[in-house]
């Protein structure tokens, strides 16, 4: 399926082809008549070359098994992101999502879970816990896969949030703030780390029985597999998944 | 199950534990017996939390679903490397496996990829391409997923490979490389990134039909999607996948 976006971008490169010819002077003589197809070809493999480049989001990231993170997308990055099949997009940022990507969420039948936040600006904001928590609830929960998540540079909140997940998934914190410095890079900030390390993961103990799958089945493998003091997303299929195959 | 390295960390902690308790003196008294109970086991709350935790390996990253990139492991990374349940491992450095390492891929049954090569070491050492490509082949055949690909730091060798496999996918070529600096940080390498660029994807035209599917079947699903001109690691299972299910 062709977008709107390709055809316009398609025809502003046949237009440069155009003006390339022109500008090269090409006769109509007929042994230069050949030439001039096969250059015609090369371009056109050329532009369709570069109408397929996938373009990822900034900061762009696997996490887990159908869990992506980035910066915010941007129009020219929706082809790379058709790719990725996804279902729900968590955006972590206040401001409402544009147009143009509603209407991508839409055409393609992706769920929003808009969960705004403030990045943390020491020291007078603080990345609210409770909206991380309800966040992580949406991330591991399978029914939600594969789902993307991303702030504005994937820096900072989209780090917290991975950061938190990791914790729940019990890695060391060394791992953590690795994986945090990695995607921050020279915007690394300790209040950040610090939060990562406080964040309290006795709520998630407790609500461990309101997790389980809301379905009719009543099944755990909806949302993330158990172990003893740990949680780690599932590597198995559920049996509804299963069922379709 | 619990590992050899397991029962010792557990052993040494316990000592540990011991010695805490020497050290502010313990007495015997009815009531501090129990204060005694208590502290041994929120210390063993504490020695289990510990041995539990997940240490992925230096430089660790997801790059497509099953496949995984990192530095060299060391033993105490090997419970995480379970927890990916890998099918196979592709090893970059030209160094023997340690014997710790092969005995750890026997007991898991994973399978090893020794393609050895040297860093680039500018001026005098090229990454050579015809290895990246035997590698890549290795890499795209789905039956070797999930994948672990690693040489010492995570950051060249690997890094080069996971960028041409990206140029195969068609990645413009500011991402491939946001994704190599992201790895390598400081230690990036012009060189690797002018390999990644100047990196022949005809060779894999030509060799397309080769790669179809070398079971009864001859499916391409075992290895990778096809579109015009383009290469993306297959989202779908193979119908082999399915049916076991």
């Amino acid at each position: 399926m062709v977008t709107e976006r390709q055809v316009c971008c398609r025809l502003q490169h046949q237009r440069v082809a155009v003006g390339n010819e022109a500008a090269i002077g090409v006769s109509t003589g007929a042994g230069e008549r050949g030439a001039e197809a096969a250059s015609r070809t090369s371009l056109e493999e050329g532009v369709e070359k570069a109408r397929q480049l996938l373009i990822p989001p900034l900061n762009f990231g696997m996490v887990d098994d159908g869990v992506y993170r980035s910066g915010y997308p941007q129009p020219n990055n929706f082809s790379f992101l058709q790719t990725l099949r996804l279902r729900s997009i968590v955006y972590l940022c206040q401001e409402a999502y544009p147009k143009v990507h509603t209407e991508f969420l839409k055409k393609h039948d992706i769920k929003l879970f808009h969960h705004g936040m403030e990045g943390t600006k020491e020291p007078f904001v603080e990345i609210p816990a409770l909206v991380i928590k309800e966040t992580l609830k949406v991330i591991l929960d399978k029914r939600n896969h594969p789902v993307l998540i991303h702030c504005k540079k994937g820096k900072h909140r989209t780090g917290c949030l991975v950061g938190c997940l990791r914790k729940l998934q019990n890695f060391s914190l060394t791992s953590i703030f690795d994986e945090y410095q990695r995607f921050a890079g020279a915007k690394a900030r300790i209040v950040d780390q610090q939060f990562i390390e406080l964040f309290d993961l006795s709520w998630f103990e407790g609500h461990r029985v309101g997790w389980t799958c809301t379905c009719n089945c009543q099944c755990q493998k909806h949302l993330f597999c158990v172990r003893p003091s740990t949680y780690v997303l599932s590597k198995e299929k559920n049996h509804h998944e299963a069922q379709q195959d």
